[in-house]
């Protein structure tokens, strides 16, 4: 499987490859694409990967850690209440909306595989919500829903990570509840989106301290990726990089009663086989 | 008034001075600053005017059309339902908030000055909401109302413009009516914030082909812009460049019975005096 993820080391931030020994550096060698995004943008993730082989690692794992595969994407969709029980957790006797709830996230909202969530001083009720994320390769506008998957360039897993007393403290919008510093995260890495099974027979598992607490399938979302991108570009320019955050299954802590909120200590894993597993720690902020 | 612009040129973007015979570009002596978020994230907004002194403009008006001031902010974010009359025009019932209404817009749903705002086939309840626009220049996290203003670098006007339909398509969250492209505007220019009477003494008053819709004091707010800042920066570090849309008043097409809304060949007009008139034409999309 290829895995493309940016890292941040002890000369800066680079791209390139993860392999079983580490990090291959892939980014010294096409100083015309900074970033991912650009990598994207000249649609040559897969140049950049076959550029890996057979080459040794530049970084041993304790030489590096891992921070969101794209730095500074133009912007990050998430599609909220998007499985069927979560919409009837709402308990307020509507049936399925006709139209899907979108809110965005700004990048400083999530860090790195391997890092840490943060639980600001304010409020203490952060909580999981694992995802599959999306990264457009070829940009447009009013894409067909079933042109939807030519216009996927990677996937990446994501804990979007919520202050949940924070949602709901204005009328409308989840927004201040969304975009702590550091509250999610994105990765571990980018897989290439060759083939449509890997979302439409994607299962998705989210795991606090080994126990399972998120358990579904794709295939059963209300609003299936293909018309998340059919509608978003509806209204706004999808490009290259951008990040649509699909949606998450039931068993966020906020729906336990009492709520199982992450604590310190905890570890929290996102997992989607054929992408592989989202793993962060939980800190009290510094 | 010093008045700092970015401007679509025959050689590309520019930013630069505005005066009343043209424009004065100022980015070529600038190289270090691409563009205006660099200059204020240098904290250079005078010295860069300062440059313009005694200069002849470089462009006629005829030679270029406005785009909106800071290209590509890290995060622009919108403060809504925030003058009493507004809250009240919800007819829930409902007290003042406590904590105010905050959704993200991306910076492709605006436009520039004397650019038509663009009405899509899907939807006409295209509407205007004028409102004062802050730029960040320090940065920081866990501001102090008190100490707000001094993380203000400049002052602009925006035009929120709105697909109202589509505000309440979902059930949280107003992302998609509030982000289609080129839907709103923002600027003419920046004027650097100096002085606290430019924001506590303003008047803002928008206009549709010359009658007055809205017509209000930014001492009326519900959240003035200092807490504004004190709260978003709670949960996310606020970085140079950064655009606040402090709030609308009442007025907008929506709110009349039958409601108003844009329609081609309308022409939009945001004053604040000591900023300046925003004005953008309407067209529906080619």
């Amino acid at each position: 499987m290829t895995r493309i993820a940016t890292v941040q080391t002890d000369t800066g931030p680079l791209y390139g490859a993860v392999t079983d020994a580490g990090f291959v550096a892939l980014s010294p060698d096409f100083p015309q694409w900074p970033t991912l995004r650009e990598v994207i943008e000249a649609d040559a993730l897969n140049q950049v990967a076959d550029a890996a082989q057979g080459r040794a690692p530049t970084h041993m794992v304790s030489e590096f850690r891992y921070l969101p595969p794209i730095p500074a994407p133009e912007k990050i969709i998430c599609v909220g209440v998007n499985f069927p029980d979560r919409n009837a957790e709402y308990k307020d006797g509507s049936d399925q909306p006709k139209y899907m709830s979108l809110f965005p996230r700004f990048p400083r909202s999530f860090t790195g595989h391997d890092r840490p969530l943060i639980r600001p001083p304010e409020n203490h009720t952060l909580d999981y919500e694992g995802e599959v994320a999306i990264v457009i390769g070829k940009g447009g506008r009013r894409i067909a829903a079933g042109d939807a998957y030519d216009h996927i360039a990677a996937l990446t897993l994501a804990n979007e990570g919520t202050i949940r007393d924070w949602v709901r403290h204005a009328k409308f919008n989840v927004t201040q509840g969304k975009n702590w510093d550091n509250s999610g995260a994105l990765g571990p890495w980018l897989v290439p989106f060759t083939d449509a099974a890997q979302l439409d027979d994607a299962r998705i598992v989210t795991r606090v301290n080994g126990e399972v607490r998120q358990d579904d399938t794709l295939n059963r979302m209300m609003f299936p990726i293909r018309e998340e991108i059919a509608y978003i570009s509806t209204f706004t320019t999808l490009v290259p990089g951008d990040i649509i955050i699909t949606g998450t299954p039931t068993g966020a802590g906020a729906r336990f009663d009492p709520p199982r909120y992450l604590k310190p200590g905890d570890v929290v894993e996102v997992t989607v086989d054929g992408i592989g597993t989202l793993r962060n720690t939980v800190e009290d902020e510094a």
